[in-house]
C-alpha cells in the first residue's frame, strides 16, 4: 500500500452512509438545510459559471453531466434518465456527484446522488412554493406517487406547513406504497381515485410522473384560481404534463430559462413567452405571488446549481462524522514529477 | 448495511490497484494493449458521438469533463490542469474516469485516471509514430522530462523499437530523475545539456513541457528532414511549444481537428491550414508518411475517445482479478419506485 497525502484521498459518501446521514440529521431538518443552501446559492446566482447540461442520448434514455462553479468550488453531477428501467427492476434515475477545489483542481468529495437528488429536488420544490404558493396553503395534491413522491410531501410539510396530501397515481399500488410510507409522517394522507378528486381543495398541486412523452396529467378545469402548481415531471424534450391552456393562465417561474425552454412545460409555448427566473424572486429583484387569485407555476427541470448546493451541504455536514470513507482516487507522488517512480516503487 | 443488487455496486480501481495492475500485466505489454484498444476505436471513429470537452477555467487552471460514446458504452474523464500545482507539491494533472452502460445508464467502472492518462497518452503517441515516423527510427529526443517522460520513452520502445532516448529538461533534476527511472528499462539513456544536443541524430522528437504560455521549445534549425515530431505539451489555448516555421515545413496530423485548432500547436496557424485526422490514416483513408525526407508532426492534445479506449481496456482487463473494489455508489431498492421506503427501512 502506498502512503498517499491527505489530498490524494477523496471523501466518499456511499448509499449506505447517505442513508445514515439522513437518519443522523433527520429527514425534515435535512430538507430544510438543503433548501437553505439552495436559497443561499440562488441569491448569488450571477456569480455562477452556468453551462447547459451535456447530454448523451440513446433510444431508451439519456446520460447527462451537469457542471457548475462559483469560482471557488466546482461541482458536477452524473445522472441518467431511463424510463424503461423501472419495468426491468432498475432505477429510472441514478446519480453521483463530485465537488472539487478550483484552486488545485483536486476533488474534495465524491458522493452517491440518487438519494441526494431526490432530497434536493423536493427541497427546491418547497423552496419555490415558499415564495410562490399562498401563505395559508395547507393541502397539497400529489399526482404521480413514484420514487420522488414522499420526499415532496415531507419537504412541503417541513418548509410550507402542508398538513394534508391528496395522492393519485394511475397505478394504485404506487399510491398504496406512498400511503404506507407516510403513515407516521404527521401528514393527513388521502388516497384518491382520480386526479380531479386529488386536486379538490388543494392550494398546491404537484405533478411528478415519469412517462417520456407529451401527456396531460393536469387539465385546465382541475386548476382553480389562486393555486400554485409545482410541475417537476416535464423535464426533458418531448416530455410534458400540463395542458397548454393552464400555461396561458399562469405566471410562470423557472430555474434557468435557456434550459427550461428546451426541457420544461414551456417547450409547448412560443420561445418568447414571458417567464421569471426564480433566483430573481429569491434575490428580491422580481415579485413572486402578487395576489390571491393568481395561478403560479414553477416549471422545474432541475439545474446544476441545485446539485452544487447539495454537494456543498454534504461536504460541510460530514465533517467530524464517520459517514464517509477516504477513497484512494488520486495519484499523488512525493515529487509530483515522479509519477513513474511512484509506480516503480510499488512493484515490491 | 443494505443489500444492494450487483448493478448497484460499481467496480472501482484505486491508485493502488492501478499500480498493481500495471505490474500484473507489465508496463510495456500494457502500453501495447492500450495502443491496440485505441487503434480499434480510431478505426471505427465515425461511429462515436464526439463532443468537445466541457471546460471550467480559473486564473490558475482548468477542470474539464471529456465524454464520449459509441452508442453501447458511455465514458467520461474528469481531468484538471494546474501548472502551478507542481511548485506546491501537487500534480499538474489528476484524473479519474467512468464507464457506463448506455442501455441502463448505470455506471460499470470507476477508476483513477492520473496513471491511466499517462499510460494512454504515451500509447497514443507511439501509435501515431508507428504510422508516421520513419520505420527505421531507433533514436528519440525527449524534451521535457516531467511526469509523462518515462511513459513516453517506454511506449516508443514497446511499439516503435526505439533503442536510445536523449533527454533534455531546463531543470537538470528532472533529467536526473528520468535517467534514474529508466536505468533498467533496456533503453540507452543519454542525458543532454541542450535541446540541440538532444535532437542530434534523433529520428523522433517528442516535446512534453508544462509551461502554460507560448514557448519555443523547438526552433526551426533543430528539425532536420525526415524527422517525426510528437508534440504533446501544446495542449490548451495559449500554450504551444513549436516555432511556427516548423509547422509550415511539416505534414500535420491531429486527433480531432475542431479541438486541436483551439488547443494545439496549430492555433498558431490560419484556421484553414490543411491537417489530416489520424483516424483516417489508421482506417486506411489517408496516407501517413509518404517519403523519407518528409517532416511529420503529430499535434496531440488528447481526445476523449482515447480515454474511452483506456476505460474499455481496464473494464475488460480487471475481470477475474481482485484488482478492484465494489463501490456502494448506486441506490437500488427492490421496488425501484420505493426509494423512500429503502431509506426508512435503513433506520433500524
Amino acid at each position: 500500500m502506498t502512503q498517499p497525502s491527505d489530498k490524494a484521498l477523496v471523501p466518499f459518501v456511499s448509499v449506505d452512509n447517505m442513508m445514515r446521514l439522513i437518519h443522523h440529521v433527520g429527514i425534515e431538518p435535512m430538507l430544510r438545510d438543503l433548501a437553505a443552501y439552495i436559497e443561499e446559492d440562488f441569491r448569488r446566482w450571477p456569480e455562477f459559471d452556468k453551462t447547459a447540461r451535456v447530454a448523451s442520448h440513446s433510444e431508451v434514455g439519456v446520460i447527462e453531466l451537469m457542471p457548475a462553479s462559483d469560482g471557488t468550488s466546482y461541482g458536477f453531477k452524473y445522472v441518467n434518465g431511463h424510463p424503461k428501467n423501472t419495468s426491468e427492476g432498475l432505477q429510472t434515475v441514478t446519480a453521483f456527484g463530485l465537488l472539487a477545489d478550483m484552486y488545485t483542481g483536486y476533488p474534495v468529495l465524491l458522493t452517491e446522488m440518487t438519494l441526494l437528488t431526490a432530497l434536493r429536488t423536493a427541497a427546491m420544490s418547497a423552496l419555490a412554493a415558499k415564495h410562490l404558493a399562498p401563505a395559508q396553503a395547507r393541502v397539497m395534491a400529489m399526482i404521480g406517487n413514484g420514487a420522488q413522491a414522499e420526499f415532496q410531501c415531507l419537504a412541503f410539510r417541513a418548509l410550507c406547513g402542508i398538513e394534508e396530501v391528496r395522492l393519485y397515481d394511475i397505478d394504485p399500488a404506487a399510491t398504496a406504497k406512498c400511503v404506507r410510507n407516510l403513515a407516521r409522517s404527521g401528514l393527513r394522507v388521502v388516497p384518491c381515485d382520480s386526479p380531479e378528486q386529488a386536486t379538490l381543495g388543494a392550494q398546491i398541486i404537484t405533478t411528478c410522473t415519469a412517462d417520456k412523452q407529451y401527456a396531460t396529467i393536469l387539465t385546465d378545469n382541475m386548476v382553480g384560481a389562486g393555486v400554485h402548481i409545482n410541475a417537476i415531471g416535464g423535464d426533458c424534450p418531448g416530455k410534458t404534463e400540463l395542458a397548454p391552456a393552464i400555461l396561458h393562465r399562469a405566471d410562470i417561474f423557472v430555474e434557468y430559462s435557456e434550459q427550461t425552454r428546451v426541457e420544461g412545460e414551456i417547450q409547448q409555448l412560443p420561445s418568447d413567452h414571458p417567464v421569471t427566473e426564480l433566483w430573481q424572486v429569491i434575490a428580491g429583484q422580481a415579485t413572486g405571488r402578487r395576489e390571491a387569485v393568481q395561478i403560479t407555476l414553477f416549471d422545474s427541470v432541475g439545474f446544476a446549481i441545485e446539485d452544487f448546493s447539495a454537494l456543498r451541504y454534504i461536504r460541510d455536514r460530514i465533517k467530524g462524522t464517520d459517514l464517509f470513507e477516504p477513497l484512494d482516487m488520486l495519484a499523488d507522488p512525493d515529487d509530483p514529477r515522479d509519477l513513474f517512480g511512484m509506480v516503480q516503487r510499488a512493484a515490491g
